[in-house]
């Protein structure tokens, strides 16, 4: 009999979260739970959210007053089935056994349940859950039901209700301390075997509506604030009965009238029909793999895991333009629901070299949000150009902790260098034209406000880099190095995109703090510095630090930290793997020397010092991170999946294997490759596209390279002009 | 006609409070303000307050979680005089005139008014107000009424009732943002003529009790949480009455009993009667005057603007080793009620100089609150130690800000400072022995945890100085060179004092540290830089910085402030000032180049400026200074005397004469005099103490030294021996 795990099941509700990047719903059992089991149950939707006021008590000028937290909407998720008096759950009848499968070809959920009633009656229950990639607003449940030796009526029903709280935890800074309210319900109808609830955030006062049809018969009644569907169906044993739901979710922040959109939408659907859903589903995904499949020969489940992160980078990304990809994805309301750098750096690469048409959805949204980034540039004290939040839904800063919020000014950089970079391989001006150019330039006009020179050399104080471990420091390395890119890429492509955006002393000021930037170097060790007093501090005493008192953040106060040389995730290292900047020396020797003193807290840290282990050719520790990279959130490795899958880590599954393993990078002159394989396996196989054209490597003992048409790509320093095939021995090589 | 001016009169509040350094009660009138006036009407405890829970939207590891703030008590001020059906107040007949004075050498406030009613009736009322110097829990008013044209009846309602809220100001960091729910009644009673409220803290569950008696017999009513005396008398044009009210306040915090202690004490004071009462206040304050005046000649209202200052020293201190000092003293809610470093940086000189047996009381304090400390120096993640809080009333630390709070580690040095310097003047081993030398040790012990030896130099990183316009820095100049001032004594004392609080080897580290502390230099500019790379900040742009933008902390963003060259107050030459530790030439850069960057944003900044330019032979600058000093709050230069006087400022005031003009130092060698004299002034005089001889200092063109006993001066450099009287000519000095 099928034991269920209390808490782990917190898990499985991320791990088989069903969303599509508008919506996201939580992977709870349609019957519920066991009592006493914990559940996150939540349902969410990109971008729609309640503010709250943000209290200090010491506040300063500046510091944000109005926070912005992911809302739990309405719930759709319970339904029940009767067999002869007796409701199907893990506490009646027995469970004989339960699969749960994310079906990555088809895009759903599939739960198998295989019960027998206390009267011993037998069915396999198959529950299915899309949400739809092409009607962004539909969540589908559909049941199968086989009966196994009953011949009879079974009753069913269906619920749509107003949602729980979002969780949060107190001590936790990685979740909500605020307790969001529930949202209040405004209307609940119930017309043609519609139903619907719509419901209003207490305190932005945004609407959102869900609207819910099935596919049988049944009576509807409205019950406090729960609309409850009953109907009851004939199975036999011959013949498999089909349920399904359709629910159509909409919000005030993406629709202009959700009501009628959402009924409309239903209608839509409704006609379609399951068939022509699940197909339309099928073959979406089925173009989505064409562009971005990776296979390790022989090994069925890396490459499941793979796939599996790929998903879910799919599911996370908002692609309307106006919502962007949350630090859990739709998966869970762990960090509010807030978008970080995290997309720029570890989830748009993905969508740059696969997607390049989803990468542009998402690289627009820091432009829908460029007023309210120059308002906030204007209220730190700065004259001019836009700071970027460092967490945010609706473009207002809502971080309150600002050493490691608002003074992690990278981000400019970051948001510059997923432009620049997709802007480099797609080669799409209209990009650029259409909000590429202004939102650099508005991004890097900051620098100028930040930075000043010293004795010639540009110098940017007081900020933070991505090492949360150190915070308010001088001449951060990484944000100097990005700067320094920024800078440069918006000074080159003035003479072709300027729309008066600025003028040429500001172009001729921004090249000149670009060349004269300060990038400090220990002549002794032959690194950078991962800011000017860096390398002067204690190195932290790992020795006598036990186990437990790991992550750092969680035990010890934060100037005990800032007090130490001890990294939570790649600084340095990152400049260097981002930038590809500096000499191979300098890089190994930075590589040793920061590996050594990080605690890798963050789940941003692996996947990077991975890559940058092939790079230095340790194709061990590359491999050894690698897999921690993969089952992160698959074997619970940080112990908080529970609050939702960590959607940069799943972006740095990707980029393990393409710059990772495969060492690819995009310059100016194009994509290079320097690839390594891992001794254990075969041959690994991954695809990306340069402009229209779709690449496909496969490392062996060979290198082979099958394009849909001409390219150029470098190859370990010589350069190709591919078109179709190429074959290169490859034994031996690193 | 008198006329009152609005928010004028919360100004005044503070001016006109009275206390004695356990209770304050702020200078409301008795009969009330007209309609329409703003009162922060307030009656503190020292060390009597609620706690609350701190909130953060991002938490982290180690930040306070409970608050504490002073609490508003019960309020004893409210006496109304009817005549013929009229009541007494500005609203209605006329006030013909009203004086308003703190009298100095009686301890008392007074408040002449002269009054006609509408029926044409006049009188002069004098308010009195006096919080014991002898009896501290006894405030009392006494009221004499001189009738100038009617003889007949008058009513007298007198009230004591539960309190107000504490005010608060959500947007200014200086004033509490909690708003501290009033505290709820227990208990009124009313027996033989004596009225009582007993009231408990909402949180903290604390009692306090307020036990009220008058001189005349009347009827007492309870209604709802206030209790009402009301009598009549007869006044004649030929005598003054006398009406008095007697207020004994007693709390859990102070009093094991507090209301078997109130009663009793009531008992007592009524007994001893009124003109006792006045006279031993009288003579309190003549034996206190003894010891410390100040005079300027020929400058009356100068004199008496010290002198003011002085008294709120002595009314601010908490005077019974549990309770200290707070940044307001008793005279307003500003600050919450909390004790800051401000203590024994600028209150202790004051009476370590001058009333040496207050000064050893509140040094007390600190080993009163050492379990805590060296708590609080675990959970930071030190391994010992003990680290004195930011803010507190008991001993936790309450700020929750930790950049300019938990940050500013230079507190434990500071602490040590004044018990250094006390003991190095009065010799007192016994409170060596009691407390003094563990409370150095312990606090010591810190910097062996947070500093670290670098290539043999101790260094000390991410601090934050004095100075709260730079934060987390590393190696700040003041937290240094304090910090090897307090390791060299620890260290030297321990032959004589150790009783096990530490072993050699500690004392060994502590030397070797004091020995090879960095103290940041800068060779061209021939000054310390305030940390390791303040100097190589950008010079804030004070030109383009318009008036209205300061204090700069409430119109920028810390980050903006922090990035740039600009001090709030003094960092560096507070160092120079307290410790001499350094050449004329430096110290005279030092100050020309800080001085030039200093905004006095904080009320700590001006008298130590103003000290410094004595120190550097530029006693115009040192006079202007001065002036801003005495009158910071007599003239309201800050705009937020409401929320209380600035306490520090009072020690400064006192300062900026012995150690400005006079040029004071206390040295291991005994005390030293480097005396000018600002050009506008005939002569000045000042005292101290040095053991117990009593030293009077005159300087005019002659200097001339009055003592009580032998004793040994340096002056200028020149070492003294003297007994009864020194002149030296002494024009043309500096």
């Amino acid at each position: 009999m099928k034991h269920l795990v209390n808490k782990e099941l917190l898990v499985e509700e991320s791990l088989y979260a069903t969303a599509n990047g508008y919506i996201g719903v939580r992977g709870t059992f349609e019957e519920g739970y066991p009592s006493g089991y914990e559940t996150y149950r939540g349902t969410y939707l990109n971008g729609f959210f309640d503010t709250h006021d943000i209290r200090y008590s010491e506040n300063a000028y500046g510091f944000p007053s109005i926070g912005e937290t992911i809302v739990n909407v309405m719930d759709g998720q319970s339904i029940f089935i009767e067999v002869e008096d007796e409701v199907f759950s893990f506490e009646n009848g027995q469970v004989l056994n339960m699969t749960r499968q994310l079906d990555l070809d088809l895009g759903i959920n599939v739960r198998n349940v295989h019960w027998r009633s206390t009267k011993g009656h037998e069915f396999n229950f198959t529950f299915k859950r899309m949400a739809s990639h092409i009607t962004e607003e539909l969540f589908l449940i559909l049941i199968e039901i086989e009966s196994l030796n009953y011949d009879g009526e079974i009753r069913i029903r269906s619920l749509i209700k107003s949602a729980d709280k979002v969780a949060s935890d107190a001590d936790d800074p990685r979740v909500a301390t605020e307790h969001i309210l529930p949202m209040s319900v405004v209307d609940l109808s119930n017309e043609n075997g519609i139903m619907s609830i719509r419901s209003k955030t207490r305190h932005s006062g945004q609407s959102v509506q869900v609207a819910c049809r099935h596919n049988l018969e049944g009576s509807i009644e409205i019950k406090d604030e729960k609309l409850v569907y009953e109907t009851s169906l004939k199975v036999t044993q011959k013949e498999k009965s089909v349920f399904a739901k359709y629910m159509i979710y909409t919000d005030s922040h993406k629709h202009s009238d959700p009501v009628r959109k959402g009924f409309e939408l239903l209608g839509d659907v409704y006609k379609k029909g399951l068939p022509v859903l699940f197909n339309e589903q099928a073959d979406f995904m089925r173009k989505f793999w064409d562009r971005c499949l990776i296979e390790i020969e022989g090994q069925e489940d890396l490459t499941y895991a793979i796939k599996y992160h790929q998903y879910q980078l799919l599911t996370a990304a908002g692609k309307d333009g106006v919502s962007q990809v949350a630090a859990k994805g739709l998966t869970g309301a762990g960090y509010e629901g807030h978008y970080f750098w995290d997309t720029e750096i570890y989830v748009i690469p993905f969508f740059t070299l696969t997607q390049p048409e989803i990468a542009k959805n998402i690289l627009k949204y820091r432009h829908n949000i460029l007023t309210k980034a120059k308002e906030r540039s204007l209220e730190l004290g700065h004259k001019r150009g836009a700071k970027m939040p460092w967490r945010t839904i609706s473009g207002r800063e809502c971080s309150s902790y600002f050493p490691a919020g608002t003074a992690q000014y990278h981000i400019n950089a970051d948001v510059a260098y997923g432009l620049i970079q997709y802007y480099l391989i797609t080669k799409d001006d209209h990009m650029m034209r259409e909000f590429g150019y202004e939102t650099l330039v508005e991004t890097a006009k900051l620098w100028l406000e930040v930075g000043h020179f010293k004795e010639g050399v540009f110098c940017i104080d007081d900020v933070t880099g991505p090492d949360e471990y150190t915070a308010i420091v001088n001449n951060n390395y990484y944000t100097n190095a990005m700067a320094k890119y920024h800078l440069e890429w918006t000074a080159k492509l003035y003479d072709k995109f300027n729309k008066d955006y600025m003028d040429k002393s500001d172009r001729d000021e921004m090249k000149k703090a670009s060349e004269s930037m300060k990038l400090p170097f220990d002549q002794d060790r032959g690194i950078h510095k991962q800011d000017d007093t860096f390398l002067d501090k204690a190195v932290w005493d790992f020795e006598n630090t036990p186990k437990d008192k790991y992550p750092l953040l969680l035990n010890f106060h934060p100037l005990t930290i800032y007090r130490h040389q001890v990294l939570k995730q790649a600084d340095t290292v990152l400049a260097h793997f981002l930038l590809d900047d500096t000499s191979d020396d300098i890089i190994k020797n930075s590589y040793e020397y920061y590996e050594n003193i990080t605690t890798h807290d963050s789940s941003l840290s692996p996947c990077v010092y991975g890559m940058m282990a092939s790079r230095i050719n340790q194709p061990e520790r590359a491999y050894d991170f690698f897999m921690k990279t993969v089952y992160l959130d698959l074997k619970n490795l940080h112990g908080n999946t529970k609050d939702g899958l960590h959607i940069a880590n799943a972006g740095g599954t990707f980029m393990a294997i393409a710059y990772g393993f495969g060492g690819l990078r995009i310059k100016p002159e194009g994509v290079s490759l320097r690839p390594t394989k891992p001794h254990d396996w075969t041959s690994y196989a991954f695809r990306f596209m340069v402009e229209d054209t779709l690449v496909k490597v496969k490392v062996s003992d060979r290198l082979c390279i099958q394009t849909t048409g001409p390219v150029t790509l470098t190859i370990d320093g010589q350069t190709y002009e591919i078109e179709g095939l190429l074959e290169v021995d490859y034994h031996g090589k690193h």
